[in-house]
């Protein structure tokens, strides 16, 4: 507790870009599988698709003192992803800090708490991937840390790790693996599509994908 | 486990669209108080108000192998209904399902699971009430069964029984009861109206329902 | 348990209605970070904003009889204010009860359990915030009361007391307290403006709040 | 709702009996894997390792009326199992109603729901599974019905069906598989002793089951 | 917040004991089945049955500095009793703090947030009611109140209110009522005895408590 | 997926045993109040206090197949640490599995997912903390990895981490601080002593730990 961590690493910005292009659930698959966020995490509004490099806060339950310290942290294209050291469902994060935020470059944030000012943060444009609303206020009495390793929704997040949000969610991509996953990812968009246009026309997934032979092995009986 | 029902019997389309009408509160009211999903399940849009057959699928925890099965057993105006066999969040459903179950007349998805792309889902129209939004993927290795009677969301659910869905959260109606339930809730309807008049012109409840009486022979006192 | 006040004593509405002009994390911060229900309990649609004066009801499990009791009660400019003897998520309020309490002037609800009937709701603009949402239905056989001291959603209401809600959520403001939570509420409004300004041309919290040197105080490291 | 069915087949004291040797994890493999109750439905103390016929109960929440309607139902060797119609935690059972449930010869309760007076219940040896321990009181104003289908804790459950629960929570047997279910569970017992003398003796799965060629088949890489 | 309230009236200690004795479910039915706490607050071991005056505490989420100016306004026969102003689940107290307070004649805590040192209480015969058991440290920056009026797991608790606590759970009483309420369960206890011994010999509830007549009237049908 | 790490390094033994000495609580105090598991994994019965290196284990959700595998990977004195990729509650292990492990050396389990046979596993000795006591079983179907980095239960946790578990839960101690821990560890313990007696005596922490003027300087006041 009480380190900050200055320089970190971050992403190329064009895959970073191409991230949040894919989108969650398609990034989530194109690196086996892995790197959801809890599925409480939910967007204060639809429709903002993002990506971003993580400044990673660890703060005490219901004190926001290291957010103040983070945004000093931030560059344009990160996103803020707090985690409270104990379970905690405060509102750490309101306009005014956005408003800081957001004139640093920030693109959004990803807090495991509560944040507050949603319709301020909605009208704003900043959004907020959170596990409550709450207008519950916080103190700014012990220290955190800025940019270590934190656990944030189940997963491990490492300052400068790409984070891919989105209405579904949030998946964290390790930063040395970004661009390898933006590869497998747009592979995976470009094959989706003529599946798409098949199943549309009324094809069935069991024959697309050759499923009735390994179906009828394990089998399955038609009554 | 491992089994398909491939003939189900269906209620007539007249039914089910007058039950969709009708809506889930009058519904549920209209049986008795009964057949009312739990309140965790919520759309992932605001509007819709859907009814349909129940084609139903028994997966395990994390394995979406048997939505590919059942789709091929819809039939226009049908509806999936999928529970896990333990609880699980995980996002059985998107859009590549959801373009192939729209191809053959699918109204919707009642998953006592996750769902994602859900961006895409409204954009196409495809309603879902589900427990959970999650970008988390499943695996195609574990047999389960489609149109067999399940639990959802603690209610016992009969391939063929009627799903009404709408902002409410969802209610089932036995096949064999929704005739009966239709007239029910029609009849519920046109008595609402009159109600309705008398309240919004600033009649009480109290003197409508002629409480008075009753709740001063259980004793209520005013002080 | 079978009591209803009838006499209760309510802010005046001009300090009510500034105090829904401050919304509630505002209001919530004014009175010394206190009052703010669960962050559970949520409105129903967006942009709602209000304040009023609790008009509270104390309810069985599954039973809406006292909701009829307490709607005589109501005054222009109140908010019912329901919690249930122990916790239940039944959907005890709908569209006929809105109109029944919308005649009477009746502002919004706030219920530690559900309501349905929500697309009517939001069509009749009638704002509520509830745990959950729910068809279930209740029946009408046993005394609650109206208008005595309650717990909902964690914090302790007495009849009369403003009641702030947002999409934030929902904040308690004893009635003996208003006058001098609004004043607070609005100095601290005026004192945040300037914050604002400040912090969207890029300057710090830490040098606004002059944090550093307290931040070092108490050991803060920059690696 | 509103009804008591009087006459409900039962299935063989000596195969409920065999079922509850066996014990709920046995069981439940010997079935498909199928019947158990959720997770949290835990028993008031440890030790007890019951099986017998379910009575059964829907009862609204609340309401404990019918408890004592389904009691003249009891037969030496069943089990009562109620499920509220939406959920409640209230403390639906206690000593009384054990006394009488015990002086009729039932052996225990199931019961989606609270109970009380868990002292009392555990020095007279009537072990219970329940959702909650609360001392919340119940009210006798609303019919609920006897020996009709229900949901229990995810489980559909018909009055007959053989229940079987221990320190690993409780599995439902439909009446009508309850002897081959036993002869599969005792197959697996007898199975099971040999492998464990193997796995004692240091032996390992991967070798007994014959694992290895699959797991190296599917990709598992040793580094 | 920030204030310590010195003195306070507290019940007679043979009103509190009787309450003890009584037991938390009958205490609760004799006060018109009111105070019962969450039944999510669990005793950390089994069989401790006890009664006292509350000295409350308003702690913020993880910052036990309170717990020891409460101490020391502990009298012999008191129960402390903890709410924090957001829920947390920390631990905020353990054998250090228990051996404080045993050493002012404290008989046990009741805390909506976590113990910890467990295995020392229950050696050391200090009971906790709490909603977690949880090691995790607390911090000692921030004010809170003392016997002051909270809300605690769902009930508001004055200070001097008894608290009666069993294997049962947590209920409180309003220190004007307790000798009444005392009464009221002495004379529950004396009836449910001659009940207890009908119950036992087989009568049924249907007729020591004459249901037959308006479970009929109500429509309960046997078929 | 799909990777088992054969070489994992591991603290000194003797570091390992007195860090199970020192416990939970004064483990997580030590090393700067962090590492502790969420408190939701309980121990299936009361009075085992270990520790031992970890050998971690990511398996899909219902499926145990890397149980196995990961039993060969086991040295005595190791403890198995389960996360499952997605929130899963079936029974992963039981009494087969334990007497395989304990075979091994291995001290216990820690899965934050279900276990049963908790009976047998009681009986044995082998101390589990876990999520779930659950009798629902899981397949052999999918491919997870041994010894790699996992998150469990909200902690990040590498293979040799020292695992601490008592009755307060689970704390994990990095493989690299174990040492350091421990010393501070135990100098925490030495000076609880003192305090311990003075308390017992009935000196207040206000005046051991001299907080009385600090308290006063926040503004603390008494009435």
């Amino acid at each position: 507790m009480g380190v900050v961590v200055q320089n970190i690493a971050r992403a190329p910005a064009v895959v970073i870009d191409g991230l949040a292009r894919a989108g969650v659930a398609t990034v989530h698959e194109a690196q086996g599988r892995s790197g959801c966020l809890h599925s409480y995490m939910r967007p204060i509004y639809a429709g903002a698709q993002i990506a971003g490099s993580a400044v990673t806060i660890s703060a005490p339950p219901g004190d926001n003192w290291m957010v103040h310290v983070a945004i000093e942290q931030l560059q344009p294209g990160d996103i803020l992803v707090l985690a409270p050291t104990s379970p905690c469902d405060n509102g750490y994060f309101g306009d005014l800090l956005a408003t800081s935020a957001m004139a640093r470059g920030c693109r959004g944030l990803v807090i495991d708490a509560g944040v507050r000012d949603v319709r301020d943060l909605t009208a704003m444009g900043f959004p907020v991937w959170a596990r409550a609303i709450s207008a519950q206020g916080t103190v700014k009495e012990t220290l955190g840390s800025v940019n270590v390793p934190i656990v944030c929704a189940g997963q491990a997040i490492v300052a400068g790790d790409v984070i891919v949000a989105d209405d579904d969610g949030v998946v964290v991509v390790p930063r040395a693996d970004a661009a390898s996953v933006l590869a497998a990812a747009e592979a995976r968009l470009a094959a989706e599509e003529a599946k798409r246009q098949r199943l549309a026309a009324g094809e069935l997934g069991l024959d697309i994908y050759d499923m009735r032979a390994r179906l009828a092995a394990k089998g399955l009986k038609y009554v």
